[in-house]
């Protein structure tokens, strides 16, 4: 069962799933594109951002020029490295509950754990 | 994103993936089994099976007997049912990301996000 202590914490909260799917699947975004497409609130996304930055996961850089300053977020080539292996560990785990779930029949107890 | 949303926070905890895991695989476990199955300790284990018997995923009954009385778990249909769309859920995220990945090269922003 180690591929359940194998899974990287970091990675595994909802909304950072929600943010590294995203940034993996679109390169960069801006805070705002990704608030969208995460549906976390300001804070929750702020919050979960400045960890991973912490991490070197993602990296921030403030775009200037025309209309307002943006913030833009990518994820790092190490941060996609990590988040694709921990992806990968996820299909490990969800295959292996497919198999099982395929050849036994739900609730049906082992005999010698029924009761006597 | 709503994958993400659809994700049942009552499976997601590491610890409760491991259990609900093994209990799909093995029908039912003592309380024992499923400890050394899950790497976890007395009190979260025990912590985490009176939360998912609330919500009516697991139950549990005493089995006595020959020896020591033991503590019996086994998932119930409906959380058995409830699990296993929740895996479907992450096998849609798992496929997305991957899928995302072989398109994309790492570390290149689109253009619209690059620094001025």
């Amino acid at each position: 069962m180690s591929a359940f202590t194998n899974l990287e914490k970091v990675f595994h909260e909802r909304g950072r799933l929600a943010i590294c799917s995203a940034l993996v699947a679109e390169g960069g975004l801006s805070f705002r594109q990704l608030q969208t497409a995460c549906e976390l609130t300001d804070g929750n996304l702020n919050r979960h951002l400045h960890a991973l930055a912490e991490l070197r996961i993602v990296e921030m850089f403030r775009k200037t020029g025309q209309g307002r300053p943006q913030t833009i977020v990518r994820i790092t080539e190490d941060g996609r490295d990590r988040f694709l292996a921990y992806i990968d560990t996820l299909e490990e785990i969800v295959r292996d509950v497919q198999a099982a779930a395929d050849v036994r029949r739900p609730g049906v107890l082992p005999a010698q754990l029924l009761p006597e």
